[in-house]
């Protein structure tokens, strides 16, 4: 790879996921992607992020993401001192859709580029070895495969689609160890998984790299219908502050396939180089409890917890809850601010069916999170009861919350870190630490942090009714 | 029995233990006598005194409990309509000196009268059938025995005592069915509990029905030392508001031992009557399980819970928290507002253990609730941070705190229910609900409900220091 543009490879990172089998740390309001969960201090979209930076290697990266994450991948790229094209999907459409847009914005810039699909919630134990890889694969690529990685498998996992690896490609990437691919396969029951090892078959990643020029090709043979979604709604695209939004009523022509059946189980230019570096995509606890560091004892620890007599259990604690576990052994426990997980680590998949009966039952945790995310900060409640409710409102230095104003409630507001610039109608006052303020029902109002630390207040709502939904925004700099 | 008073037996209610087997839910703070356990509106401390109204079998009831219990049960007992006296001892002696102070309690009155001892935090399940038993007892205590209830086993429980009976006793307590006692027995190993049962020993109850001057007697015989602290702690005890406080100094005299090791092994005297209602000393969470009302899978939920193939387990949430359980058997998971315990049916006993790993970490949660009884409400931290702090804080009508200043922190109060009557330095305030006020760094304030309903209020403290013991109490009505 030398330094010549036209050889980068453009990584395009796919961030739609919800990932319910790992609630209640990731929930639809928050995936997985984004917290901090194999790492402590990062999440697996930011170490994503972080693997594809080496500018003699990658060009700028874009991500693919939902409408409802944007603030957060914009953040979260912002936090870890990353830049990237951020790409909004107006639907979920499966990965077909998704890499066809990401085809075809690399092509913008040179038809021939190479292309890199990561995933944002897979964790790799090994950025050197990771990079080898795609460096090797990339031989394939420029040879006008489509490549995937294989994982050479470490147990006869029934949580992986496999891959055959047939005959080795021609001249250098076949030298480099890239194969052909002799069939994709579903995800086995536990005695075919020990055949499929034993045949050589590997872990199907979901890595895909590839010219862009190739997989256009590919997808007008095989898949004319999202690659004729994807040029319309990415044509029609508009620019919202530092997001690209794809045009909505063109995205949703696109089937909802994944690129697996849409291109790859058809084409004859699907290859595979074999790898074997620490890989999972943390599909449940049990995935991640083993990727996890572990004491003497086997248990992976986070947060306020204390064990007595338990072993080889994950046990997190993501917020001041101290959580603890007495004569259990090969468990999950995961408390949240507002929700508790017990499961076990072989049937954590179940999760997935428990947030179903939550949404069943409209519980509001199946799918939002206490601490809510916003453009300009965060805010979470704090206590709620009869005509009242107490939040934490967080605003970062420079931002501004909407005007707005609401029917059924009072607010009274104490400043305890930094200062806000409240407008109430037409005044506007600097309230600073340990001074408070009043908004009356139905004032006009707007809150802002015009410091340089961040703002944080207690917000006492008071009133006949505290719903999220009281609000009239009258102007809001976020376009919301 | 009739209706002459001299034959009314004198219940008295030992209410001093701490359930550190129960935690979270039961903590040194609040411990498990007064949590709603196995009834959902009523702590076990609450049904023990309703079980003993009737008059025209009951004098007036003597609860004797430690000096930190004392509001909260003055507390229960008015929530629950009933009165009774209530003995504070200054420090913890286990049930001998307890045992001896009821006695004398009694004599004072009616130097023959029956005194029933009940532990608060037993749980019968038929009333009627504890009646009766009391009234066939009784017949044994008036004939100058020592008589305890001996609860005919249902399972070979290695978490009991056990007692053999001998012969029958004679006249009319023989033929109501009780026996002398041929052996106390200690908690056994389960090979021995079976053999035990097989034998036809009983459950050790704890419960004691005797006539004041027999226990006194036996005292004075087996435990002189027991019995002269007692009397000297009585007779130099202190009214303090409803209280009758036990002398601390003598008290202290008292060696620290069980009535069972002080008299009950020594006495000649000793008789049980074999009873079989429905009981539990409610030990550990397995225990309460198998009280608890079960549903189809065999689970006793309480609260925000939802569960997914789970079964035969005890799932508590008591606040707030979304509690969850997927694919596991047999567990007792119990969240409270600040902490979560997993544990199973059979190893809840370990709890102890953790408490003890908790307080040697000086975790809060050890040995403290989040929310605080306090003679004049409660309040409870909802949320905590850089330089602040803040509390939900209720106080009841007709209710005041005391006088009091901090040196490290400004306060905003906003009434958010009801109206207090605030007092800072020389001025009076009214504040009415969606109303606040402001006391300052080292301002003299006192907070007060003039009200006829429960006063509210949001407290944001902000300073350098947030403390409880940042306080300097001037005045205080509960003489504290």
């Amino acid at each position: 790879m030398s330094g010549d543009t036209t050889d980068l490879i453009h990584p395009v990172i796919l961030c739609g996921g919800s990932g319910t089998r790992l609630w209640p740390a990731s929930r639809e309001s928050f995936p997985k992607q984004f917290i901090p969960l194999a790492e402590a201090h990062r999440s697996s979209f930011q170490a994503t992020a972080a693997r594809v930076t080496d500018g003699s290697v990658f060009a700028r990266p874009a991500i693919i993401t939902a409408n409802d994450a944007r603030f957060i991948v914009a953040e979260q790229l912002a936090q870890a001192g990353l830049a990237a094209d951020i790409l909004l999907e107006p639907a979920r459409r499966d990965s077909a859709a998704a890499v066809t847009v990401a085809a075809l914005h690399a092509a913008a810039r040179n038809p021939n580029a190479l292309v890199l699909i990561l995933a944002a919630d897979h964790v790799v134990g090994d950025d050197a070895a990771f990079l080898s890889a795609v460096r090797a694969a990339s031989l394939g690529a420029k040879a006008g495969f489509i490549m995937t990685l294989g994982i050479v498998p470490t147990s006869p996992s029934t949580a992986y689609g496999y891959i055959q690896p047939g005959s080795p490609l021609p001249g250098a990437a076949g030298e480099a160890g890239s194969r052909k691919v002799e069939r994709f396969l579903e995800k086995p029951k536990a005695d075919r998984a020990e055949q499929l090892i034993a045949e050589g078959a590997l872990w199907n990643s979901g890595y895909f790299l590839f010219r862009a020029d190739v997989m256009l090709d590919e997808l007008r043979t095989h898949s004319p219908e999202v690659l004729a979604a994807a040029e319309a709604s990415l044509a029609a695209a508009t620019r919202d502050l530092d997001f690209l939004r794809l045009d909505t009523e063109a995205f949703l022509q696109s089937p909802q396939i994944s690129v697996d059946y849409a291109v790859m189980e058809h084409t004859t230019r699907a290859a595979v180089l074999p790898v074997s570096f620490p890989w999972s995509d943390i599909g449940t606890w049990g995935a991640l409890w083993e990727v996890s560091p572990q004491d003497a004892d086997g248990n992976a620890t986070r947060g306020r917890v204390a064990l007595h007599g338990t072993r080889n259990s994950l046990v997190h604690s993501e917020g001041e809850l101290l959580t603890t576990v007495v004569g259990l052994d090969d468990v999950v426990v995961v408390s949240t601010p507002d929700a508790v997980l017990v499961t076990s680590r072989e049937r954590g998949g179940e999760v997935k069916n428990l947030v179903e009966q939550l949404r069943a039952r409209k519980e509001p945790e199946a799918d939002a999170h206490r601490l809510m995310y916003r453009p300009w900060g965060n805010y979470q409640r704090i206590d709620i009861g009869t005509r009242f409710q107490v939040k934490r409102i967080t605003v970062k230095p420079g931002a501004r919350l909407s005007l707005q104003k609401h029917f059924h409630r009072a607010e009274h507001w104490v400043v305890v870190h930094g200062t806000a610039e409240v407008t109430v109608d037409d005044q506007v006052t600097l309230v600073h630490e340990n001074e408070a303020i009043y908004l009356p029902i139905g004032c006009v109002h707007r809150l802002a942090n015009p410091g340089k630390i961040p703002l944080e207040l207690i917000e006492v709502q008071v009133g006949s009714y505290t719903g999220e939904d009281d609000i009239i925004r009258i102007e809001d700099v976020y376009g919301r």
